[in-house]
């Protein structure tokens, strides 16, 4: 095994490590610090707005000469309905009453802020993009590929796997169940399940049905994860959770604090917060929305429709009413600088592989 | 990394491969070829009476010197409610009026046949006995070691793996979530669901948390899931899915075609086969009792209550009325002699440490 990859190769980076577009919680720091030291930062730009995004840019840029990635959610097919949305008002309503916040106003034009964050990626030069929830259109990638941008898919099944290498994605992560935040999926069974593949089945399955190289992601904490991951002949990993808790994170010091007092048996899917299944430490909003399960509306109207509740929650430090993203493996989280963290990962490994 | 390990030594073994104690599904071919390969065969008899399980130890006996396992169910504190018993039986009329089946008689006595069962290895001389579904007593296990018989527990988290070595295990199997077949688990959360962690997760956390050799299974098929699970810091690997579709194992051309022909997005988790969740390739007896869910019996009532239509179906040729226990991984399985795949095994590990 080695640690030199044909994905480090294509993407120019020292290791096969690369940081998960946590969106809402990555800083410039985060992600300057992550390819400074070797493996790929993410800037998590699933909420931005273009000005935010741009901003971002420019501060990771002023930061770093070396490569990093922006993260984009793709926008699909979402459906208001009007009568479930004022329903779930109704429901959130003794959230927002207990935090004095208004009702926000939903706005579901994703596409064009899609497009325009393309033509941001574009302008700015950033290098590398990376998308979850689905594969852009055909021009999209086209266009990123004719300015020599590397395009990263997300898959949760062999089939989701295939279709990103299809589309022309130049490196596919497999995303295991064990993955915290949101899952990748874009695709589902007939009752409506989205895939929940562990990493462990998921990556040697993904790559013996694709020519792109595979990154394992979902679980991955530290050199043992890496090395697994590799020998399971995945060319990198992806790591969230381990990347959260280290100084640069912008997660607050609640969601950090949570992750570490936490074990994993605590984390669990639910679609509650944005409407999209996502992995996170189970808490009193997950409890008690969990009922209404079936009536959720789509991302990202849910999302918006909690996100000033989660946003205030947090700010108070009542994490019962916040999100807090994690993966299986919260036992492995470690607060230190991101710089020692990839430092560590790639001793650990090389430990194990010599 | 090294392939003899603290378990291989401990177990007299030559390659830490660990065939799972398929119930229903193992042969004395199966387990002696095993353990004549250099790996530790384990004759399932979860379901066995005391008759069968004396014959198949002398069986194995008969074709192996080497060492190999019994596995057992440890019995639990099932409840017999019959009002919910009468409701299934009617739930499953349909099914044993198409299959010309009676009603069967519940015998709910799990202890007995259990304590037999230790003494029925104790006097054979067996030199490794498995548990799944929970820890025995401790007189069992005191009984077992002071013959210096060697004992095997399951975990499906952290807390069942310390509760393991605590009552005196001398090797602990963490189960990840993407294994086939029962879960192991004995442990669960206020709602009632039990551990779901997949193995790039469970693994490390009780590697971290334990003393003793910690064996890892689930989703593993092959030598990249050997190394990966070596990397992880497991001294072994329990393959359960993968010796199910060797020449030698006991399951149907019928039920060895299910695997063969499925993907990874085809299993489930479900209890409606046994009261028990277990991993499966869905089917229509799932998608149909799947609405009962709620009321099943407990175990082994719901298995006994269902193990006539499920034999009969399998007879018959209707895969979709038996259980078809697969783990996530059914793409890797492959269809030759056990001796063949534990060989692969050994030789694609080494070719990747080396």
């Amino acid at each position: 095994m080695n640690l030199t990859t044909e994905f480090t190769r294509i993407f120019g980076v020292k290791y096969p490590i690369v940081q998960a577009g946590m969106a809402g919680s990555t800083t410039p720091e985060l992600v300057a610090t992550v390819s400074n030291s070797g493996g790929l930062g993410t800037i998590g730009a699933g909420y931005f707005t273009a000005e935010k995004l741009e901003d971002e840019i420019t501060a990771v840029q002023e930061l770093t000469d070396l490569p990093f990635a922006v993260n984009l959610f793709v926008p699909g097919g979402q459906l208001y309905i009007p009568e479930n949305v004022e329903k779930m008002q109704a429901w959130l309503k003794p959230y927002r009453r207990a935090l004095d916040l208004e009702e926000p106003v939903v706005n579901i034009d994703e596409q064009q802020k899609f497009n325009d964050a393309i033509d941001i990626i574009i302008e700015k030069g950033v290098p590398v993009v990376s998308f979850t929830f689905g594969i852009p259109d055909a021009e999209v990638i086209e266009k990123l590929k004719a300015r020599n941008i590397k395009v990263i898919g997300t898959a949760t099944s062999v089939e989701e796997a295939i279709a990103n290498e299809q589309a022309g994605m130049d490196v596919v992560v497999a995303q295991g169940s064990e993955a915290g935040g949101h899952r990748g999926a874009f695709t589902e069974s007939d009752n409506g399940q989205t895939p929940m593949i562990g990493t462990m089945s998921l990556v040697p399955q993904v790559v013996d049905h694709v020519n792109i190289p595979v990154i394992a992601s979902g679980g991955i904490m530290d050199g043992r994860g890496l090395t697994a991951s590799m020998a399971l002949g995945a060319q990198g990993v992806q790591l969230g959770t381990a990347f959260l808790t280290t100084d640069e994170s912008g997660a607050s010091n609640l969601y950090k604090n949570a992750i570490e007092n936490s074990i994993e048996t605590d984390t669990v899917v639910t679609k509650v917060f944005s409407g999209k299944p996502a992995r996170g430490i189970k808490n009193a909003f997950i409890e008690e929305m969990n009922e209404y399960n079936d009536e959720i509306p789509d991302y990202p109207i849910q999302n918006q429709l909690t996100n000033p509740i989660r946003k205030k929650a947090a700010k108070e430090g009542k994490e019962e009413w916040t999100h807090l993203w994690s993966g299986q493996s919260p036992r492995l989280a470690r607060a230190i600088a991101a710089a020692t963290l990839v430092e560590n990962i790639i001793k650990e490994s090389s430990d194990l592989i010599k």
